[in-house]
């Protein structure tokens, strides 16, 4: 899984619904059988199995099936793409910064 | 600006578009007006405010008319809130592999 590309997109995309947020907080305190993940959320197996894809899709869940039990675990890639995105941003950001910061120490000096 | 309740839905989709993003990397680096942001990204001054509005509402980035100028610069309300998730979500899930670790120790000793 780790050498997969993951699209930026797709990870947004899958964070941005409440019950797909709610299945990662669920699968980062533990492991969970899909009917596992579905009896709080109260939605069908069928909906669940969709968000499922759409969060292996993005890298933020694996799944895998033994025996007739598909077992979904946290899988961290994803949040790591959004991680290194918001980090950039921040340190460009805070680079400008620091720049305007030595202008102004300049002009008073 | 600080006080306001960001929905994290609505910054989760806000950054899901890749124009958004774009908008808010070039925005990182300087304050732009609207016309300067429209610019390089070859969409009208039209579908650069729409963009704005949803950057606004989720706290990426704030917006302030001096004369006829617009002004966009970039606000960070939002990266705080999708970064405070995944740390949560990190910090579950790390919790949990210290567990499983000592446990697995345990078992050896």
């Amino acid at each position: 899984m780790g050498l997969r590309k993951i699209n930026i997109d797709t990870v947004f995309h899958a964070l941005g619904d409440p019950t797909r947020r709610a299945i990662v907080e669920r699968l980062s305190k533990a492991p969970l059988s899909v009917s596992m993940l579905a009896e709080p959320l109260g939605i069908t197996l069928t909906a669940v199995a969709q968000h499922l894809q759409v969060l292996e899709e993005s890298g933020l869940v694996h799944t895998e099936k033994v025996g007739r039990v598909r077992t979904c675990r946290i899988e961290t890639a994803g949040l790591s793409v959004v991680e290194k995105w918001i980090r950039d941003r921040r340190s460009t950001w805070e680079r400008r910064l620091d720049k305007l910061g030595d202008l102004l120490a300049e002009s008073d000096g």
